[in-house]
């Protein structure tokens, strides 16, 4: 039998106060069942439990820490996504019948090694970034506090779930702060994998998108909606006409109506007649979309359709956005970009093993452990992580230490927050929740987080050792 | 209750006398229920449906084709994948109770629509390139053949599962192609989303990749899965000595060892010492990996290990893979070059009505459509496909036109395979098919096929029109 362990997962993530009535945590559509997460793994994940649990060390304490290196180039900041995701993985993170028989049967696991698969429950602590935070090289997103079994066994579903999302919620913040007040939505499931499209629609939500054409996503998440009509259903009737009015009569009058399917300014024009002037948006999807956009306006202005919108739409990206800034537009469609993070369509997080005790006994103090890397940079032990602002309020530095955090006066805020304890998820909370903290944490960081020329990091991270001595591992190296 | 219409469909794919015993096309683990595809659709996907029924227009005849204008840029040729996975993602696309509620609830649908979709079987025919055959631009890879209504509702899940997985197998490709003989291993799942990750591996497995990290598609497509151990293994432990002894105690000697958590050199000695001589293979995953090959293998040679392997992994692409052509390695592991489409993670594969019948009427006939756009190009119509050979089997054109394909005595092969046929899915194939159609398919390409500096698509895309005659509207244009 499927493990069916996570019927009320989705229930947590509901946007408060939203189109769809009463504030609630339950869901009215589901979830459906999801099926098990727990192979979404690699195979050395459970070699190497195989091989400690033979070996008497897999219980002893270790902590592990999800972190980046380094931005893309150019990017000035990232965005911390999938917090809510990873969570429910992990509730569903159980290795049921049939998956302990696949692994048994291809060898994967010993008998030994299946037995404590079966009966795996995560008893940790997880602390992380919340969800929507700014992020920079070195912060600590996650710190795994468990076993190293426990700890080893989680890496790639959470490493998977973190570098997808945060990519694209990145790239959607940079879209989002060039639309400025005009409306983005999220349209690129066709260019993605079908359920890596409902994720991108998540993460672009909490970046600051206003909606998604993606179903499954307005289903699970309950992100708005949006969509009217493709070229498909023009060309399906004898003209224009006949399409405009079929797609009127069925979706009213504010309806947004493609008008590049033939020729621009008569489908404006037949658009406005249609509607009697209360045409609700027009859609442009090819050409020079900031000189269609213009001459449409004054047609729209000159029939006397002033409240009609124009909605862009055609390869946009952030620069795009900025580039139709002056343009008369109402809100852009994006696709292709958003989900494979314009140009950066993964994070390049890693999960590394940064303290362990060095013998098995519960109490045994933690030792921290780094790899020697002639290439890689990664700082051991477990961490606490602040951001500290200026007199203005604004962020200067990510301040990330091991052992007690700097007392003093500074206006330091802490980025950790409990995510897991003991095994218990506790930080779960409204997608609403996510999407807002993002738009404040953007809104304080230096104006130049915001410029679109590639630049450094927008706020250093600096190490703080025993002796309060700032250093910065990920700096450039000459 | 979720609909649970495809127990019966991952039964399908199963590797042809693989490692896991007899041929047989019913899978031993599984599959877990998946759940409706239905709603990895966009939003206007159902609005034209609404606005369609209402206007009585639902019904007329319609063809739709998934093509790609162009390939990405440099790119000679591309890889056809995910036709497994859409006739899967086909048999499960069923409107269940949830989704119509959810659907109704938000107003994408009225009633009349949303019984339309209750009832919702498709019962047209579906043409396609078959599975691992190599594609380039203006290739009709998917001909959809059904009423509009059934036609339209499709396109988002198509192009989802087209445009992630042909992008994954078309970078593949390439890196087996430069890997020759010696083996790739995808190990790309943590750098790409959950899900998108079991598709990737999937798709590698097809362009030739002999196993993947990955365990659940080890699990759903019986793609062999891979790996042993990673850094944090070996820093649990006191030292290298300790973690080695671990490993190999619970893995065998033949384990792969990996040797540059501290020194190298010293790692080599210690795995060929712990294993008199007869360990399998060592990895490398930093560091200039083409110089530490030939020192390793100096090394493992002098020690008398002449059969330990070399296993070379870190941000392999196909470049690398290339450049280490004359270096001593026995095997590249590759992760988010592969995962990431090596710098194209989507294909633009577009999904266009071509045609369709000017009446509701069964037998009306179809007339060709096709939008006018200034920088879109797509050519309308039903189309047949060849690929045109010449007297030493090398492939040089793709001969695309509508009506009944030309006679004479060329050597053409025909692209278009029946997938679908009245609603009832029968293109569905074991792995093992596809995979080795690819290897057939890319041996026929000229031979600058192969060449890694960025080029032309290598054949030519040429359409008949009625009078014979050759054009190509996909030509660079000036």
């Amino acid at each position: 039998m499927p493990a069916i362990v996570a019927n009320s997962l989705d229930k947590t993530e509901t946007r408060r106060g939203s189109r769809f009535g009463a504030v609630s945590l339950s869901s009215q559509w589901g979830p459906s069942e999801i099926p098990t997460t727990a192979l979404l793994t690699d195979h050395y994940e459970l070699t190497m439990l195989r091989a400690a649990l033979q070996a008497g060390t897999a219980n002893r304490h270790s902590v592990f820490e999800l972190f980046g290196r380094r931005l893309p180039t150019g990017r000035r900041y990232g965005v911390v996504c999938g917090v809510g995701r990873a969570l429910r993985a992990l509730r569903a993170f159980r290795f049921d019948d049939e998956s302990l028989r696949f692994l048994r049967d291809t060898d994967v696991v010993d008998a030994a090694t299946s037995d404590w698969l079966a009966d795996f429950r995560f008893s940790g602590d997880i602390w992380g970034y919340p969800e929507g935070e700014v992020y920079v090289p070195g912060s600590p997103l996650l710190i795994v506090d468990s076993t190293f079994a426990e700890g080893v066994v989680l890496e790639t579903v959470l490493l998977s779930i973190y570098n997808h999302d945060s990519a694209i919620a990145s790239a959607a913040s940079r879209m989002t702060a060039m639309a400025g007040d005009r409306p983005c939505i999220e349209m690129g499931s066709r260019r993605t994998q079908e359920l890596a499209a409902v994720a991108a629609a998540r993460a672009a939500y909490i970046a600051g998108f206003e909606a998604t054409s993606n179903l499954e996503a307005g289903r699970r998440y309950h992100v708005p909606t949006r969509g009217t009509s493709a070229h498909s259903f023009t060309l399906l009737h004898g003209d224009e006409s006949e399409a405009f009015r079929a797609q009127i009569a069925a979706l009213g009058e504010d309806t947004t109506l493609l008008v590049d399917t033939y020729d621009v300014m008569n489908a404006v024009r037949l658009g406005v007649e249609l509607t009697h002037g209360r045409l609700g948006a027009v859609r442009l999807d090819s050409g020079d979309l900031g000189l269609l956009a213009t001459q449409v306006r004054e047609l729209l202005d000159s029939l006397g359709a002033k409240q009609t919108r124009i909605i862009v739409t055609s390869d946009l990206d952030e620069w795009n956005i900025a580039a139709l800034s002056g343009a008369p537009v109402d809100g852009y469609g994006v696709g292709t970009a958003l989900v494979t993070g314009s140009g950066h369509p993964t994070c390049g997080f890693v999960y590394k093993l940064v303290a362990r005790a060095d013998s098995d006994e519960p109490d045994a103090p933690l030792v921290s452990v780094a790899k020697k890397s002639i290439d890689k940079v990664s700082v051991g032990g477990r961490k606490y992580a602040l951001r500290r602002l200026d007199d203005h309020g604004v962020a200067e530095l990510e301040l990330i230490g091991i052992g007690a955090p700097p007392s003093g006066d500074h206006n330091d805020r802490d980025l950790l927050v409990p995510l897991v304890s003991k095994g218990e998820v506790v930080g779960e909370e409204p997608l609403e929740a996510a999407r807002e903290r993002h738009l404040r944490s953007r809104a304080e960081l230096p104006q130049e987080a915001l410029k679109m020329s590639r630049g450094e990091p927008v706020i250093d991270t600096a190490y703080l050792d025993d002796h309060g001595r700032l250093d910065n591992p990920y700096a450039p190296r000459v």
